[in-house]
Parts: C-alpha cells; sequence; structure tokens
C-alpha cells in the first residue's frame, strides 16, 4: 500500500519550500528546476503538483525572471492528514467499482478497509508540516538549498 | 493510497472461498476458473495470486478432474491484518530508495507515514476473515456458486 507519486511530490515539494530564512539570506525564491535538480525528480511531474498545490493556495507563486514559489502559509498551518486525503483525491484503499465487484452491494471487507483507512488518516491527523521539517531534515533541506545556491554563483 | 490488485484479488479469493457448506451440497471443489467467472477477474491474476495463498498455507489445493481449493483454516483463524501485511509485501508507503531520494538519512516523515501504516494495520488486526464473510456478503458469496452450480449443470 503506497501513497500515490503524486502525493509524495506535493510533500517533498513543501518539505523543500518550507525552508524560513531562504529567500532572505540568498535573495533566490525556490524554482520548479532547482527542487527538479536537488531532489532527482521529473520537472513535468513537479510542474503538475506545483500547479495543484497552487490552486489549493498551499504555495504562492511568482512568475518571471526571479519568480519562483513559496510557502502560501506557515508549517504550522499544513495538517499532515489533509494534505495527505486531498493529494491522494481518491480515499478508496480498494477499487470496488472498475470493473464492478460482484459483492459490490453488501461486502463485508469494505467498511473494515475504510475503519483501517480512517486509522491512518488519523494517525496523520496529528502532526503538520512544522513536525515533518525539524532537526535533521532541516539540516538536509537547508544543506540541498546552500548547495544549489553555491552552484548557481560558480555558474554565474 | 490503495492496496493492490494482487491483496484486493486474495482477499476477494479466500472470501469466495470460505462457503463452509459448498462441498458437501454442490460435490463441486470451487476452482480457480469458477472464481474468475463469479467474481469478473482475470484467470491468470486469480492463478498467480492462488499459488501465493497455497504457498503460505492458507488454501489447500487438489489437482486434476473433481479438484479446486478450499481454505485450509477456519474463517476465525486469517487475520485480516496479516493477511494484508503478506499479500502486500512491501510495508513501505512511500518509496525512499528507487529513485534514492535526497532526504532519505534524516526524513521527519518517513517515520509520520510509518506511524499512520501502523495504525491502518492495528485496526485490520482486530478482525479475521470470518468477521467479512456475515451476512449479506454470506448471501452475495452462497448465490454466486448458486449460480455457478446450476450453469454447470445446464452445461451438462
Amino acid at each position: 500500500m503506497q501513497l500515490t507519486h503524486f502525493t509524495d511530490l506535493g510533500l517533498r515539494v513543501l518539505m523543500y519550500a518550507s525552508q524560513p530564512q531562504r529567500v532572505t539570506q540568498s535573495g533566490k525564491a525556490v524554482t520548479i528546476s532547482e527542487i527538479a535538480e536537488s531532489l532527482h525528480v521529473s520537472r513535468n511531474h513537479l510542474v503538475k503538483v506545483v500547479h495543484f498545490m497552487a490552486s489549493h493556495q498551499w504555495l504562492s507563486t511568482t512568475r518571471g525572471k526571479g519568480g519562483g514559489l513559496a510557502l502560501a502559509k506557515t508549517p504550522d498551518q499544513y495538517n499532515l492528514g489533509q494534505l495527505v486525503r486531498i493529494l491522494e483525491g481518491t480515499t478508496q484503499v480498494v477499487n470496488c467499482a472498475e470493473p464492478p465487484c460482484a459483492l459490490r452491494f453488501g461486502c463485508g471487507l469494505k467498511g473494515l478497509l475504510d475503519e483501517a483507512l480512517q486509522a491512518f488518516f488519523q494517525s496523520l491527523d496529528r502532526y503538520t508540516l512544522a513536525d515533518i521539517i525539524q532537526g535533521k531534515t532541516q539540516e538536509i533541506l537547508s544543506e540541498l538549498q546552500r548547495i544549489h545556491i553555491v552552484q548557481l554563483s560558480t555558474d554565474v
């Protein structure tokens, strides 16, 4: 049982964009190209997930030279359970409809799987983005961004 | 977040094979072809999952004419959480290794997702196969098998 790649990417983007001193220290906004490079993920997939998260007012984006993306709120305002529910889109652990399951009008399994999924989300509901980006995670994110900024200045 | 098709099929097979009076009433063992037909699922996929479940001593199988499959134990001896853990194979909600995630040596997200997944399984741990196949589910399973047996005798 895995989260979709879309959810996984979405959470990584929020973590990456969460570094508080990033713009004031470097003068450079976080860009999709930077995240693609630093996290070794597909730029095309990132474009979709960033667009989705901007449409949900989770990210603020600015276009053009010097533009980029940033968290629209403080990290403690992003509830992890809510993020995952919305990024996942469907909250069905099994697909009873496609192809139609012969048991779908009276299935004793479905209710128990739904209950277990609720337990999964309720566990995540206890945390926010702020809980994820502390300590070692914060250090790695900060270091990844430092490396990127050094590379940028070396390229110039 | 969905269970794999393999797990989904495995659970459906166990439910289908759980009808207590099936062999004594009809004289016919449950076969893979029957399940494929009754549940509208791929025979090839069923062969794999039945083989897997027989190797785990969840199903007993007999070959040849009149052969088929049956539960190896009583339904209350199949813990739902254990079934799903084993059928799923991996208990990773995100794949941090492939491609290698830049945050994998200090990720604050991974632990919280693992914790939520444990909550999912612990919820399922409270139930067995016997809990799933009661009431309406029992009626539908029984009716599906009755229809199949009537068709068999009509074909002959």
